[in-house]
């Protein structure tokens, strides 16, 4: 099935062909700001600028804030600086702040100087905080009650404030210095009798976060309970901003392309870009690095084998059974390491469960081992009916099994331990580590056991 | 920092050691579910129980929502019949056919005979989709207007729904046939005059969804236009229900679990199972299966070694190589599967563009074979100092890397062109693939070029 934007792209093409301008225009404006960011992504720069000049300023900023980087920094390079100034200041302050912080961090200042005065303040409160925090995508734009009021002056509040606020789904209930009270949603008052004082009706069990908590973390809360919008209070418990449920989805969706590319060894720094736009030197730029560093680890592997060469000669053998041997290792490895990544993501596993896990994942490979040892030694007795190799190779599937799930669970807890993203220890990295040292195991077992052959 | 659930525990325990019933219940009234949820699934099975049934009716419901397949099971198998079903019955619909369809569907006939009949009825509706689908993740609980209602009827209409309806951020507009004709949210209703026309108001264009449509299709759309609920249509555009933004989030936060465990060659099966709880044989056997699978495959390169032993003989040196060069492609092949694998999740890659992207990764590979060629085989010189061996080591690695970048990316597409999730396509899988075709593929460039020595 055609999706919007490939549906429009023909109709895109037919007016400008045309040089129908006016029925253009209406065509990108009948359309989700999303889908023309789309269509805009897969046109090449000289056309993407001509049809975005077109739009209306609510679109084009809504446009800028759905397409990929290299557009949005493309898109604001034509721009002339006040133009662009005013654009971003339609957005969101939150969705403004990510385009200043991510996207055009070498014009952050100038745009925020040509902004309007208060805007770019707002702005710039968000932009202290850590990047991929509750801070960079929180809004100031929320509706304020106070305890006293009544449902109708409340209502009307909401309404006053419908133009400003991002959401009006969760009110917020302050004193007088800003401080959560409770918070009752537009749902509860709309249900109340209009003498009703807010004060009567609110929840005080208001769930927030701090402007520092990581984002993944607040997708975690909001998941969790359940809720359209999650307020970021300071440590006196001010309420400084409120994080609205498209940003939480937005958030999901990123971790999720990250957590893939990265647990597949790729940098993830292009990961709002689609597939086609990002520029093939950087794609492979992303993945050079990684690719490079395993390589050179893999070179261990291959000093091990050096190592043992005259071992492999006497029995040759014993190398038929390497790529066995090594890749059960790496692949018990991985499935740990991603069983990891997901507890510690969902936060069911924390680093302080260290002996634990090990615990479990000790037992894990060590039943793993001896369930893959009979189907391994039986096959290598089958194929070479030699019963002492058999043996070896049998020992050896244990022994890695149970190494490659220890290592697969030690180093995405550690790396969590170290405030690193645990998807970075990706399914390739822990293949390759364990590659040298289940070589090394094996070849020392078969050391041991096959004293009479070598 | 400790979790709500792991601060509530020791309340908890101290409560139920001093045999203060009433201050327990007061205690557990007092937090979310989802928390209450977290406690029990840490308690064993004859505790759990016991907790459980101090809830209150709307709470035990929640928490049994809430809570993972396996305690699901069991707290409704303790439970008489008539109570499971009431307990059911008091949950969204869409919940409640979810509990019935995956976690006791062995269960779902008798407990459907033993809820109220229109409450059975609607669930069993549901029930007819297949899993995954929007139509299980719908409910039917929403607030339907009329055209020609005014703003006060529409708001009176949205007061009187307040007690069944699901959400009543968006209310739809519906003919007497019950086919969608528009959408009007809750925050624009309230600001309407009173006397406007709901017709008047409304937004005609609406996004929706067919109740067949897979539901990581159905986040994509809520994420791509920032709704809080999406319609689910029949084809002749009638509203069967609609998904709200909460089950989308749960669907996203699912859908990344399952992504990672997959892609790291581990059966999904216990996804919403916190780490701990899943009993270890069944950790063991959601792994076996890929290891045996894989397992095999890799005997699969042991016997190309086996097939090239005299050659391997005949240069000792050649074998030191074969960890770098299998690696290398295992890693490239894993990480284009999961650029891939991200590409058709966030449907920005389609089967349609099979040629596009072979193209692009054939290309990519070459590029970055040439790269890694550049340093192994200069590695291979420097250490064997013998430049044939070299020069088959690195022709090898740009040879490989190409093949495996093809391959990595051909499998996921094809996958999803068989309607198989592309995720399963994991890292061990296209690792253990290429490990075989790219041993193939260094001895036999080997074969060709070091003909003096062989």
């Amino acid at each position: 099935m055609a999706t919007p934007h490939e549906q429009l792209q023909p109709r895109v093409d037919e007016a400008i062909d045309a040089g129908e301008m006016a029925r253009l225009r209406q065509l990108l404006a009948d359309h989700h700001p999303a889908d023309v960011a789309d269509l805009l992504e897969r046109m090449d720069s000289v056309q993407q600028h001509r049809v975005f000049q077109m739009l209306d300023d609510e679109l084009a900023a809504s446009v800028l804030d759905e397409i990929g980087r290299d557009a949005t920094r493309d898109l604001l390079d034509k721009l002339p600086l006040d133009d662009a100034a005013l654009l971003l200041g339609r957005l969101p302050m939150d969705d403004a702040a990510e385009i200043l912080a991510e996207d055009v961090p070498e014009k952050q200042d100038v745009l925020l100087a040509a902004m309007e005065g208060d805007k770019a303040a707002g702005i710039q409160r968000l932009l202290r905080y850590p990047p991929d925090s509750a801070g960079h995508l929180m809004t100031e734009h929320y509706v304020a009650l106070r305890k006293d009021m009544t449902a109708t002056e409340a209502l009307a509040e909401v309404r006053r404030m419908d133009a400003i606020a991002e959401t009006v789904s969760e009110l917020y209930v302050l004193d007088d210095q800003g401080h959560m009270q409770g918070v009752i949603s537009l749902r509860e008052l709309i249900n109340l009798a209009p003498s009703a004082v807010i004060g009567d009706h609110m929840t005080t069990r208001v769930i927030s976060v701090q402007p520092e908590t990581d984002q993944e973390r607040v997708a975690h809360e909001v998941a969790q309970y359940d809720i359209l919008a999650i307020p970021v209070v300071d440590n006196g418990r001010r309420l400084l901003g409120i994080i609205t449920v498209d940003d939480i989805i937005d958030v999901l969706v990123e971790e999720n392309s990250e957590d893939i590319l990265r647990f597949g060894a790729v940098e993830s720094g292009s990961v709002d870009q689609p597939y086609f736009t990002v520029p093939l030197l950087r794609v492979l730029r992303n993945r050079f690095g990684w690719l490079l560093l395993l390589m050179v680890a893999d070179t261990l592997t291959g000093a091990v084998l050096r190592q043992f060469s005259t071992r492999l000669a006497a029995v040759v053998q014993l190398s038929f059974y390497i790529p066995l041997l090594i890749g059960t290792g790496g692949n018990t490895g991985a499935q740990t390491v991603s069983t990891i990544i997901r507890g510690l993501a969902i936060r069911d596993v924390h680093f302080s469960d260290l002996w634990r896990v090990l615990r479990r994942e000790l037992l894990g490979g060590l039943l793993l081992g001896l369930a893959l040892s009979l189907v391994a030694g039986t096959r290598a007795w089958l194929w070479d009916r030699d019963l002492q190799l058999a043996l070896v190779v049998g020992i050896s599937i244990i022994v890695i099994c149970t190494w490659s799930n220890v290592m697969g669970s030690l180093i995405p807890l550690l790396a969590s331990r170290l405030g690193i993203d645990p998807a970075v220890v990706s399914a390739p990295m822990i293949s390759t580590l364990v590659d040298s040292s289940g070589l090394f195991i094996y070849l020392s077992i078969a050391g041991l056991l096959l004293t009479g052959a070598i």
